[in-house]
């Protein structure tokens, strides 16, 4: 039986209680902010039958990064690679019960069958943050400014970032009737742009001339490098300018402007990969040097609901994930130090386990969070414990301190002490705790 | 592509708005008293290769029960059935790093394929608390009263459950000396007893003659009555009595009585039905009529962390589910009524978007959770989806309000209304939260 490997599954990782304390800290930041703004929480299982991505989410996706199997009752199934689909089978499934405007969200893993790399591993966790039934720019503006809203509650400005803004109305329009594109070549360019960033130039440009064909290709390259060279909506060229698509963008950035949006911008090469998004697709996207690659991106997605029985619902939203926002906060040095969540060890002395265990129910009654040592070890090495755990305050509990009810306390942090009543105890680390919350009812604990 | 369906998958649950406040409230309470004994939280991988349950989950578990699957690197994993194996793993992986003794808990979800029934869904939540790294009654006592102080905590009192504690020597030493039999038949045989209440009085009978082979039967059978006869440990035979294994279970009965627990009693039946538990083995058992049966155990797992080859911890353990939980709280009608997160729903009436989103934006600096109508609808429209959404108030901007700065408030909840200006506003529902927060650092949300 020996012998097990004690490394975690590939592409997954162990969060360890220091890890975790990070984790917890970006979880309660999203979830503070987009209760803030009247979302919900809800959940969807981990297991869809397959077809529910098979559907709408991208022969890539569905074909080589789900994890897929077949159950003991013969059904075919996903592990979650998203949550979309399944938000849009929720809704179509009590269609009529809903509230509509419905705001929700969700925190949770998912799993894709990736090669690992930096920020992104195989089990990974996201925010989705969405808004069904409302048409028009208010609720893609709504979703956007939440987005700059998560960032900044982090402590980021709008330096860190940039907001790059697209529509699929735009790209099909460029694609059939500004580039010649039939729907089956018009496929094939958005995945080339999707890829733009990531292949070389040369790469770029001999797989265009592949989609344009050969009698197509020299005017096709010069429009494309047209497009490219649009840096603003103005100096789009004038048949896509003066589209319907484009005035829907339009919309939406006098919205974002009205927000106070200042860093959006559109970009004519934006494609998003889902096949699912119908009108505006955006990429919240790091400047930092070190760090320049897309944290997250969300749009409006009209035709998913309907694949599930019920009137289409009309929906937008985003889906910040979690290693993404760890990177961007570590390279902009946004992380907070974390202490431990317990606020005192209790080392406790000879003979007074007892006493120990009674008082450690009177603070936790006050809402102290408060660990015992219970291992009868020598005094420095239980302090050795507490200091290992980054708890800030430790204090000493013998018969004498029973008896006077006077109790030393020595912060970790820098290693003073002082004798408290049992009252002052529990105002300083209360108060201790009220400084160092961020927000105003959130369980983390920054140090 | 019509047609896909909008259930979900057999045995899995979607969690709407509603249903996830009920699951918020019990995880932040499940987290709230956690915290207050010093547990810190930590997270493991949804996969483990399949080697991990194998080594000592039991039979059942692995072969009929898990969701298992070879993945396209050929890798043979589990999606996590349960956590203990996988946070031995942990343990032994950071064995010279961790501060011992290790207090760590996890929420999380997991996976088994069993029949769906009442309280037992495919997918499952389950709080996993557990003590590294200490000797001795002390950490089970605490454990147990943990478990005792989270029922409390949701406003159980100690007539609805009763803990039923055993020990694993005492089970071994009883099936070796005193009903005498060898190692395969008293593993048939606790099997057999963790059946018990779940079969025919004939059916444990005919199987225990099964196991004890015709020659020992008669005697075996007599044994087990004097067994089962027992209502305490006074009344066991004496030669289990006078045994180490039964002055083990006398300590942990001592500190119990310390701790304020009145409702444990030794058990001589309660097997657990997992192979790692080498000590103390409890279960919570919900009293109520209706709902009789186990909510949640534990024990003691002591060759766990050295299986990854690392030096052994001591370990001691428990996992109160959250679909059990649920069913205990409704059994005792102890489940609050839940309102929305949202705290205030704002009605906006023509013209008066910009000012209301300034509005909104105010209100949430000041820390009120606001969702703004963005649908243009009639006022009446607007007003029924707060209602339903089940928001505790509701505020009217409209021009006339924006340039008064006086705004009607109206409760949904009794249907009162009265104008209020932006500080009182924000002080009527911040006061609201502390008067409805059951906890001082929650987010939970209790109407």
């Amino acid at each position: 039986m020996a012998g097990l490997s004690a490394e975690p599954y590939k592409g997954t990782r162990d969060f360890y209680p220091e890890d975790m304390r990070i984790r917890d800290y970006i979880f309660s930041t999203w979830r503070h902010v987009v209760e803030s703004y009247g979302y919900e929480a809800y959940d969807a299982p981990l297991l869809e039958p397959l077809d529910v991505y098979a559907a709408k989410s991208g022969q890539e996706l569905v074909n080589e990064q789900t994890y897929q199997f077949t159950d003991r009752g013969d059904r075919r199934v996903a592990i979650r690679p998203e949550l979309t689909p399944s938000v849009s089978r929720m809704i179509a499934r009590k269609r009529q019960e809903v509230a509509f405007p419905a705001r929700w969200y969700n925190i949770g893993q998912f799993m894709r069958y990736e090669r690992p790399q930096r920020g992104r591993e195989r089990e990974f966790w996201q925010l989705n943050v969405d808004i069904f039934g409302v048409n028009g720019s208010k609720p893609e503006a709504e979703i956007i400014t939440l987005g700059s809203q998560i960032l900044q509650s982090f402590g980021a400005d709008e330096k860190m970032y940039v907001i790059r803004i697209n529509n699929r109305k735009v790209i099909n329009f460029m694609m059939a009737h500004y580039l010649g594109l039939d729907t089956v070549q018009a496929q094939l360019m958005i995945k080339l742009f999707d890829r733009k960033g990531k292949i070389p130039h040369e790469a770029f440009r001999d797989q265009a001339i592949e989609i344009f064909g050969d009698a197509a290709a020299s005017d096709g390259l010069k429009k494309i490098a047209e497009l490219l060279a649009a840096k603003s909506m103005a100096d789009l060229p004038e048949s896509i300018r003066d589209s319907d698509a484009v005035r829907e963008v339009q919309d939406l950035f006098t919205l974002l402007e009205q927000a106070g949006i200042t860093n959006a911008r559109f970009d004519i090469t934006l494609m998003r990969g889902l096949d699912y998004y119908t009108g505006t697709v955006f990429e919240f996207f790091d400047t930092h040097p070190e760090n320049n690659r897309s944290l997250f991106g969300g749009g409006r997605y009209d035709g998913l609901v309907g694949l599930f029985g019920a009137e289409p619902v009309s929906a937008v939203g985003m889906a910040p994930g979690y290693s993404m926002t760890e990177l961007f906060l570590t390279a902009h040095n946004l992380l907070p130090v974390m202490n431990s969540s317990t606020e005192l060890y209790m080392v406790v002395l000879p003979d007074a386990d007892e006493g120990a265990a009674t008082l450690a129910k009177e603070l936790r009654q006050q809402g102290v969070k408060v660990e015992v040592d219970i291992t009868e070890r020598k005094v420095d090495k239980q302090l050795k414990t507490a200091i290992k755990k980054q708890i800030p305050y430790v204090i000493f509990v013998g018969e004498s301190e029973l008896k006077s009810k006077v109790y030393p306390l020595k912060s970790t942090a820098d290693g003073s002490e002082e004798k408290l009543s049992f009252e002052r105890l529990v105002s300083k680390i209360l108060d201790r705790r009220t400084r160092s919350h961020a927000a105003d009812d959130d369980v983390f604990d920054i140090g």
